[in-house]
């Protein structure tokens, strides 16, 4: 079984658009968050640290796929679920279920995401960018 | 060939990220833009209307699959090409084309996403919600 | 003493910018859900309930006055400390406080912002808008 | 008279809350945008630039002061007018006055909004952060 950690999002006012329902693109903010708050509970230092010793700078975004299954508004509280879910040569899936808790302690699937990411290390050259690092074996015996 | 429209998008400053580049939830907020600006483009009436004529209150997203090639940054001016590649029985496809007008004439594709949408009605009932209309021909022949 | 009630929010990497502080129309972003945070805690009914009992459907924001004082960071944790200061004829006065905790316990002053807020009532006519009312007592009984 | 410039900014669906106006913190946003927008128009070199000739990495934002006269809702197109209208020390105050164009040609002010800015250097020490530069005249110059 993957390692799973859950991130708690309230879903605000301002967050909700005129239907009175999440603005979507909101839940792409808070997986991001989610992403990373993956990485530092399971004790992976901060990419500050990592790129003085693994040139690992975090980790963008290679490809995203996300269903929306029901709709959540403000009130809500949502737990988003965390794991990685593979891990390849160079990138790894990371998978998202965003979950509503009702009163009674039932919970809505709101959505799920699967996202790949890579470790980007700095690429020099005449236009700086990033590149893709082989999997470093200490962040994903955090991980997994 | 399926019509196209282009919605045209700064990249500003809070836009980026500290890693000096768009942080991605903000290429969810502009497709958002440039599929209801597709709509309003090709003559469809404002929701407001197309409610009291065919109940459709809006296009909720029902999946969504993005594909991040290069990353943009501030100052530049990126054209999002927006069509609609699929009509099935109550769902479309509305494909994003991000890119980058450089300097010199040349272009860069910084992302793609391809989205699955329905018409949506109001659902009445003890939870309120959204349900999927068959394709309005109306709409449908407006856009293709 | 004004009733105080405390909002506590992480700062996140995308809530920075390529500077990498917190973009500021973030800290307003997170009032907004503090305001609203304060009178739920207060124990004032949800804006759906007091619409049907006193025409009140939110509190819309009319002048705010902000100082940014420190700069905050992702990772950093944020208290924000609100309280209603004034109440006038038809607005009263929202106040903020927004700390950054420190390891080993002190606290930074990262901004301080005033708001005038009115509850607002539906103003019908040709024009839908929204109209100041009176400050409900029940309301203000609750918050102060 | 000082200079002026504009920018202009449609308002979108996602701009917008359940009370189907513009969520107000993306008026700072829009403003944030429109003040790095005056000094690009008046001919400022990139920050990037001035970071190596002047030390001047930006204009972080010591103090704002908005009020909001009008709401504004998606398909408004919202022109800002920005100008500096005092040259102190080592701050200035930028004044954006935001402005719906209507079908006539009337225009209706939705906000006005007044910042004090600085130029910021960056400051070395332990705890690294950014300081009040006296304002570079070569960049007064071209912005007055």
């Amino acid at each position: 079984m993957a390692k799973e950690v859950v991130y708690t999002q309230r879903v605000e006012f301002g967050d909700c658009d005129p239907a009175r329902i999440v603005w979507f693109p909101n839940f792409f903010r808070w997986i991001d968050a989610a992403s990373r708050n993956f990485f530092v509970q399971c004790g992976v230092p901060h990419w500050n640290e990592t790129e003085k010793t693994l040139g690992v700078i975090g980790t963008p975004l290679v490809d995203t796929h996300a269903k929306f299954i029901q709709s959540a508004s403000y009130g809500d509280v949502l737990d988003i679920r965390v794991s990685i879910t593979e891990w390849r040569q160079k990138s790894f899936v990371q998978k998202y279920v965003v979950e509503r808790r009702n009163e009674g302690g039932s919970v809505d699937t709101i959505m799920e995401c699967e996202e790949v990411r890579i470790f980007g290390g700095r690429r020099d050259g005449e236009k700086p960018g990033i590149r893709a690092l082989p999997i470093p074996p200490s962040i994903r015996a955090l991980c997994e």
